[in-house]
């Protein structure tokens, strides 16, 4: 019964779930986490991306990108485009079901929680400082190291002598997301994945959320088209590269 | 001497000792870890699984379930139930030995705290917000990304090729335990294991606690009874899914 | 050159180096570490022990015991008490000599620190609550569970199939000091470990400490003998076990 | 198209980007990440360690240096001074493009924190009590053990049995790094690295930061030369003992 799709959605479900669930927990009133801060926040995030990987892997996609940009790059790097057809759709699915089960999740706390904004960064992500220009340089320079390091990663992880374990590399993978959102993720809140913002994002708009507010359309392109461009970037020079 | 009993009973009361005794360390008055926040309490929880899990498998139980949940997941996987006999009062035992360690060990901190409700969160988990049909869903979804994501781990360890080293995979599940507590412990708690939840609170009846108020076992049902739920839930998708 | 008196004098040093420094780091003024608090000093501690067994194995030690408590522990379990003579001696100095470096590391934070306690504290261990019996079992379970977790650890690490790769069991012990840093800390600030107070203890008495107060030698016997006792207990039950 | 000067360059701006940038989102006002503290701080720089190896390993410089003490320690080790001519301009030049990044990421937040010294903090590092004595020393020190722990670490790593695997080792290499942030970072901000000071302090003083001051070069020498010293010591050390 697994396939591709199936794993790329499960993955990103996984991702999501822990995701937007750090989020949530820290920032909701009466959370036993409410206020656990910057490094839990990030962490939780690392964390989502290892399970999310593990069960991608599992049920059908060993790819386990969980993220368009991923798979764009891939697609740069490679010139093979037919994936994205396939895990595109999957990734959003699955962030949609994630961020839905977040919500059931914490149920209790959203009507606890009063402010709206807070609400609405436990699904996507808003900028810190509101600068079109600014916001998506963030998020292109954020998505382009993404994929620059764990480019370099499986690069590393193939190579024939003095490789890192295959199975190891999705904590490596996880750890590198960390580091990214400890220090590339206070600007935007670094979506660096575009399923990741849209997909719960949408969520926020039709889910009965007891409180909420606007769901911030007016930002929604960046965190999506942001993305894309880093990883074009990244992807070309990967390709140029060779590695 | 070692036998599957005596290893799910050491391996559950070493998850007990550092995982209780983080909650404790982080509550108590006067204790020198006071404070520490939802980052150092889901990291002892997390490292309390490792440990747990080296522990259980040298003496003796090399499935090292420490957690009827676990067990009643794998029973469901595979249609065998011959194991529940035998692992879930090891469990059981094991967890309130471990309780009793931590009230040993924090001995002079119980009569410095005034607050009973800080004192049993040192033993069994209590809602953020009570809610019974909410609390429930918590532990039943928290409980199912448990399960899932080490059966998708389990599966990745197991592969014949670019398999995880095994002996790592204990410290990957720590992973996902530390993922699973910062971003979906912040509703109940994160019991995920009836008997991490049970044992534990029959200690906090029993044992003569300095300034003891109720062990609240109007609640007592839930972590038991969620995470039952969720493992069968989980435990049915992944022999669906054949992973 | 490299000998096993070296190595554990060496991976002493470098243990106590982080280790004090760490605590140096988030409690003497100024310091840009001051105030960060028990998941920073715990860490510390951890990595402390990760770059200590790779020093004490690069150069002469591939025990890498860095610890009395280990010694004795090996020792009760084997039956071989010759390594007594060699290694515990070096591990004394070596602790003297990560202490002194500290001292030195951190040389105008201590006029700028006016509390003298927190000054000790960057060397040795002490109460949160003042109880000998509780102060004692606080030592004795924390080691108990110190050399417990790291024999089940080396079990694991020596098995014949499914193996932690040995190289990666540093890390582990690590991490496993982190969880019992985390998790039993909090009374007696966890010696577990009779060199690595005794050691700077000593330094603290001798080095001319700006503003130092009394080296608390009232409590000095507690974080020696209790960390033996545990260790005994707990190789007495590893023997039993046949783990 | 990938070279030893090139991996270098790009393996030390991907350091820059996540070290500096992690000191940015932790300082910078309006932030995300703003107050994270001491651990997130040590952490950015670890995970940006390990980042930078991957990409230097992938994209044509196998030793991975990123830092002219570790290149000038090898060298002191080795007798073979020939990769100091390639590899430290190419380090040089990486981190002060790394540096230049950071200021492009956060563009908006120079302007929105009054404090100069915050700003600058965002680039090199500075005393917390400014005592050239004591600020040389602690550079000094902190680089021996950042050598003597590598050169440890490589030794284990290339061991014939029981060695870590190989790919594993940029890991350890971040967490010996997060290790000497954390417990020997509070004094100096722990440059232990010329091109991880010198070339952001470049970039602040050509840079047209909103609101920026003095580039302070009154303390430059000080983590350029205290690294070069610690370095040939812990160079000469591990020479000594043949490790």
């Amino acid at each position: 019964m697994t396939s591709p799709f199936l794993g790329e959605f499960l993955g990103t479900m996984t991702l999501i779930v822990l995701g937007d669930g750090v989020v949530a927990g820290a920032l909701l009133k009466r959370s036993k986490g409410e206020g656990a801060g910057w490094i839990a926040i990030t962490a939780g995030w690392a964390f989502g991306v290892l399970a999310g990987i593990f069960v991608a892997t599992a049920t059908g996609s060993p790819d386990a990108h969980l993220n368009p940009a991923v798979t764009v790059a891939g697609a740069v790097g490679s010139g093979d485009f037919s994936k994205l057809w396939v895990y595109i759709p999957a990734q959003m699915l699955g962030a949609f079901a994630g961020a839905a089960i977040v919500w059931l999740h914490y149920l209790p706390h959203w009507a606890a929680t009063p402010e709206p904004d807070l609400k609405l960064a436990c699904f996507c992500t808003g900028p810190a400082i509101r600068d079109a220009k600014a916001n998506w340089t963030s998020e292109i320079i954020a998505t382009f190291f993404l994929i620059l390091t764990i480019s370099a990663l499986v690069t590393n992880t193939l190579g024939a002598s003095g490789a890192i374990p295959r199975g190891v590399a999705p904590y490596m993978v996880g750890m590198l997301v960390w580091g990214i959102g400890l220090s590339l993720g206070g600007t935007t809140g670094y979506a660096i994945n575009p399923a990741r913002d849209l997909g719960p994002r949408i969520a926020h708009a039709v889910l009965p959320i007891a409180g909420k507010g606007s769901s911030d359309w007016g930002y929604a392109l960046v965190p999506v088209g942001g993305p894309v461009i880093g990883a074009v970037l990244a992807g070309l020079l990967v390709r140029a590269l060779g590695i």
